[in-house]
Formats: C-alpha cells, sequence, structure tokens
C-alpha cells in the first residue's frame, strides 16, 4: 500500500456507513436510485483517523445534495445568506450572530486574522486542535501553550495569569471539548473567567463537538455573545452533521463581532452543494439521534477493550478518545495501517497516547480484534 | 418576486442547461438517473448577471460528484492532493508550480495576504475584478485605480509609471481578459513590462477566462513562471468547466512563490465534490469545445443585436460584455428583472455601461426579444 491508500483509508467506512443504517421510517427518496459506493477500492484501510462521522450524510443532505446538483455552475453567494437564520433558529440565536466559513476551519482562520497585531498573545493549550496555532503562524502572533492539567482540562489559572500578565489585548483559544483528548474543560470555570475578563481578551470557544456531548455539567458559551463581543464560539457541520467533506462551520457572535471577522472569510468560500447539504441536515433530528446512539455504542466498545488490555485511557465526551499504547506511537501506528486500519497521529507532548477516532460500532468490533492480537504479540 | 428570486435567478437557466444539451457520444451514466432540474421553482428569472457557463458541469463531472457522495462524510485533504499533478498536466507545469483555493477568489485573498507590508501599492485597473480590491480593505494596502484605456485595456505604462514613482515593493493586478469589460490587455506588452521589472513588483495576473479567449496574440503569463517568482497566475474550474458553484480554482508561480502563498490558504477549504468533479473536469475535453461553441454562438447574438439596435459595445474576449443602455443603469436593470431576466450590476465608473454574462442561445434570444420590446418603448 502506497501514501495514497494510507492516507486515504475511508472506503470501507464509507460503504460500511450507507449499508450499515438502514433508513427505516423515511421515505423513500433519490438518494436510494444512486450508488452509495464510494469511487474507492474497498480493500483500503478503515479511516479511524479524523474524527469522521462514519454515518455519513444524513437522507436529507444525501437528497439535497442529489437535487442541487444542476445548481452547480451557480455561483452559491445569495444561497448562503438562507443558512443563517436557519442556523440561528436551529441554536436559539438571531441571524445576525451567525457567520459561515468552509469549515470551522476557516472561521479559526479569519478570527485569527481579524484580531491579530504584532506579537498578541495567543493562548492555547498543549496539545489541542491545531488550527488556531497554524493560522496564527502567518501574523506575528506571541504563541503561549499551556499544558492542561491533571484531568486533561484546560488550565484556566494558567492561561488567564498569561492574560494578566501585561495589559495588552491577548486571544484566547478554548477548544471544549478538547481535541485531541475528548476531554471536557468546565462550562462554570469558562463562565468565571469570561465574566470577570477585560474586552481586550478575546475568546475563541471551539464547539466542534458540542453535539456530542451528554454531560450535564457542560454547556456553550453561546450565552456570552450578547453582552460580550469578545467572545466567538465556533460550531461544525462535520461531525454530527457527518460533513466533513462539504466544508461548512460556523461562527456566533455578537453582531458586531461577526461583521468584523467576516470581512476576512474568503468570499464564495462555501459552496452550493455544502450549502444545500447544510440547510438540509438542520432538519435531519432521526440522523442526529441514530449519530449519537451510534457514537455511544462505538465509545463503549472502545473503552471496554482498552479496559480489557488494562490501557489507560481518558474519558471522552466526543466521537474519538486518547489512550496508552505502551511502545513507540509511530510504530504502532504503522503496525495497525499494516492491518487495515488507519489510527491516530502525533500530538505532542503525548507521544505515550494515540488518539482512536470511533467508526461504526462493527469498525471497531475489527480495532478491537487488533488490539488484541498485537497484545498477544507483546506490541501493546 | 422578492430579493432571493432577484438574487437566485439561475433556475431556468439551469432547467435549460442539461435539458438543452444532449450529451451525444457520452457513454450513458449514472447522471441520467437524477432528476436534472434544480429546486427552485422555474419561473425564476435568467441568470445573464454572473459570468457562470450555462451548460453546466460536463457530464464526467457530474458522475464524479454523483459517485462521490459517499466520501461527503470525509475530510478532503489527501484527495485535494490529486489535483495539483492532474492539473500541473492538463496546463504543462510541474506539479509544484500549482495550489488550489476555495475558487480563484481564495488564491488572490491568499497572495493579497501574503504580499502585504504597511502602505504597499496594490495596482489595479478601474473597472476590474473586484476580488484583489476587497480583500486588500483589510491590509492596509494603499489602493491606487489606474482607468482602463482607450481600448479598455489596462494602461500598463500609468500603472508602471505608479510602480516607479517610489523603490518600495508593490502588487500589481492584471486581469486578462478583464472583468467586467471581456476586453484583452496585450499579452505582448505585459511580457515587456514582466521582463523589465524588479522583482520588488509582483505581478498577479488574472486568468479567469482564459480558455475562452481565441485572439491569436494572446497568451498566457504562465511562460514566466519558472524565472520570475514574482508572477502568480490565477485559473479557475468555474467558468470553462461550469464549477463555480463547487468553488476550485488555482494559482501557477515558481514553487518558493507556491510555498509562501499556499500557507494563507485555509485548510481543506476545498471541497470533496468539487475535488473529484475537478478532477474529472480535466478529462472533459468535448464539454469544453462545446461550452466554446455555444458561448461563440450566444456572442454572436448578443452583438448583433446591439449592433442593430445601434447600442455601442466592447470586443469581448469572455463569456459576458460590455454595452451602452442609453439611460440609468439601476433603471434598466430593474426592468430587465421585471421581464424575468438578471442582467449586469453597477461597474464604477462605467454607469451608462451594463454587463450582459452569456446564456445559453435560447436565453439570449429571450434576451434580445426582451431589448428589443425596450426600445420599441423608448427605454433605451
Amino acid at each position: 500500500m502506497d501514501r495514497r491508500g494510507f492516507l486515504r483509508a475511508g472506503a470501507i467506512a464509507s460503504i460500511a456507513t450507507t449499508t450499515g443504517t438502514p433508513s427505516s421510517g423515511h421515505r423513500r427518496s433519490l438518494s436510494f436510485l444512486v450508488s452509495p459506493y464510494g469511487h474507492l477500492a474497498s480493500n483500503e484501510p478503515l479511516r479511524l483517523n479524523a474524527n469522521e462521522n462514519p454515518m455519513g450524510l444524513s437522507a436529507e443532505a444525501r437528497e439535497a445534495v442529489i437535487s442541487s446538483i444542476s445548481l452547480s455552475n451557480r455561483y452559491p453567494d445569495s444561497w448562503e445568506g438562507d443558512l443563517y437564520p436557519a442556523i440561528a433558529s436551529k441554536i436559539g440565536v438571531q441571524a445576525n450572530n451567525v457567520f459561515t466559513g468552509a469549515g470551522s476551519s476557516e472561521v479559526i482562520q479569519a478570527t485569527i486574522q481579524a484580531l491579530v497585531s504584532p506579537n498578541m498573545p495567543l493562548i492555547v493549550a498543549e496539545p489541542t486542535f491545531e488550527d488556531a496555532i497554524r493560522y496564527s503562524a502567518n501574523h506575528g502572533y506571541n504563541l503561549i501553550k499551556i499544558p492542561l492539567d491533571f484531568n486533561a482540562a484546560h488550565d484556566l489559572e494558567r492561561m488567564r495569569d498569561e492574560t494578566e500578565r501585561t495589559p495588552r489585548p491577548s486571544v484566547v483559544y478554548i477548544c471544549n471539548p478538547n481535541n485531541p483528548t475528548a476531554t471536557l474543560t468546565s462550562s462554570s470555570e469558562i463562565d468565571s473567567w469570561i465574566q470577570d475578563a477585560p474586552r481586550s481578551v478575546f475568546f475563541i470557544i471551539d464547539e466542534a463537538y458540542y453535539e456530542l456531548v451528554e454531560d450535564p455539567e457542560y454547556w456553550s458559551a453561546i450565552k456570552w455573545i450578547d453582552e460580550r463581543p469578545n467572545v466567538l464560539v465556533t460550531r461544525t457541520f462535520s461531525k454530527i452533521y457527518g460533513m466533513a467533506g462539504l466544508r461548512l462551520g460556523y461562527g456566533i457572535a455578537h453582531p458586531a463581532t461577526v461583521q468584523r471577522i467576516k470581512a476576512f472569510i474568503s468570499q464564495s468560500s462555501r459552496n452550493m452543494l455544502g450549502i444545500q447539504a447544510g440547510l438540509a441536515s438542520l432538519n435531519s433530528d432521526d440522523h442526529i439521534e441514530r449519530t449519537i446512539a451510534m457514537n455511544n455504542q462505538s465509545r463503549k466498545i472502545a473503552q471496554e477493550t482498552l479496559d480489557n488490555l488494562g490501557l489507560e485511557h481518558l474519558p471522552s465526551h466526543t466521537n474519538f478518545l486518547m489512550h496508552k499504547i505502551n511502545g513507540d506511537l509511530e510504530l504502532y501506528i504503522r503496525r495497525f495501517y499494516m492491518n487495515g486500519i488507519n489510527v491516530g497521529r502525533a500530538f505532542p507532548p503525548m507521544m505515550g497516547y494515540n488518539r482512536i477516532s470511533f467508526g461504526l460500532p462493527e469498525e471497531m468490533e475489527r480495532w478491537a480484534d487488533t488490539l488484541h492480537s498485537f497484545r498477544s504479540k507483546g506490541w501493546v
């Protein structure tokens, strides 16, 4: 298998997705006319390394894509505007609190660009999702990484100390739940900090996995957007709606903040089919429920497997988890790849851990069998 | 009709596209299983205002989209890499000369961001395509607009004077053919300037309409990329390939320039279906030929209609043209809208002209009939 096979690793999961999830209760739709099989060979590795939704698109989104193909030659700008009221209504804000990007990645990029001033501190956890860090590299930020605390939560106290060290404006990026650790940072402690913080501290709260969290002590930072223009929440259609390939994310903030940041979003970066799939996905409650149920089932398989093998793992509030591997990470990943499964990547400094993304339950069983076979060989 | 109807204006053209262009010579494909009709009402206005390709996607691209829907839940990054060698092979450069964006708009945005230093001159024609101007507003450029010359070509001499006024670095944006005027700027004169220019003058040569030009005196600026890292050419899948809704464009430059600018492209901004449609489109020579033939036919209808009515127009080397309207532009556009046709928008300072985008020949006949009716009412 070559590097492309290694990277792609999506075919089996993709096929399993469509055949494994009967859309009972849905009317027969155009979707059924179309082959559910991707163009990749079915012997490519499982893709348990990218925090995707293995259920794929909802039936509603799939049908929306198909019936919009004939609009593929049209600039999507005016259609894109339909997303604001639709998203706003879904999450309980006003349309002018919302803007979209080509994934929440572009929302984060635009925010980083809009806020920068020379040597502005960008304060992030370590490890955390890399996009804020990646984009800041172009703009002269002073990157400050604060290790996660003993619960693998953001160390808010140390992050706060950094903002108070000098009176200058700073940007704080909080990924909650955190990628790659799948752990929560206390919502009430985030609230306290936002409550106390001067307006010169700008909070990017990344809630990409929001819809998957079931902990009652967790809540969104959206509550702050009316009174705090220094708070931006990012969300995505990539996870709960299974739309990672269609590139649609959004930011939620005070209208003034929306205007300020939106100017840095690329004109028409959101594509017609993603827009239509997004609009349809907002009405796919069945799909959301089934995604959550599937995700919980796959998480259970992962946790039980690791527990049985005595491999420590962090709690998971997302569609992935971090676990110890008792060995070299690169070797571990390569061995899984040689067994037809892509898992994890390096998240320094947690080099003794692997991040496993949850596939369908049957995919997790295959992962579990492989991990057991590694144990019998003394590899983990 | 409300504003949404006014803005959308794509349905009839979209429907006409699919039914009006038999794909003779093509094998029957999955495409035929899918309704060609978009989700918009068929009574929405013609969309002769956005320089789109009314032929829509090629059969190859349409089939690629359909067969890739089941990959919509996968992050597209590793698939996107397939575009570089495919594009490079198509246009005769190396893979490391190419990078992609969510439309050439994002390529222009990234370039503007990558090059900026405070008060850097950005020298553009007036009127010209607005994206370089739009994005520069965020970054402290010193925008310098140089009116088109008497041929509606870029006034290269005056633009050049601006770069020579001070020894500081500057950015020159040349749209060739130019949008909104559809006119050419001499390729040999651009060559002379690039040949003589110091490396501190960076040239963005926007060739969005390259494939539609038939003038033998026109050629691409790609010839410069090996020896001049200060030259970037942008191209798009939006026009010749009918993919405006799928957001895929690219930049062509020296490998060092590619690396420099690519860092400002948003992570994964190119979507899975656009990537697959793009790869397929590169093998759709029939579609290219039919697009060019259709475009020439529609241009002929537009020119003859305007000539018959004695309405002056500029020459067209693209899929649109600029013509005099003998009256108020806003009123003219509104009257066309009331007749079910969206045309043009304001391109200051050419407020006595309208830009008409070419639809299918039957759409152009409807436009012509409407224009004749306006004449009989004394409106044009």
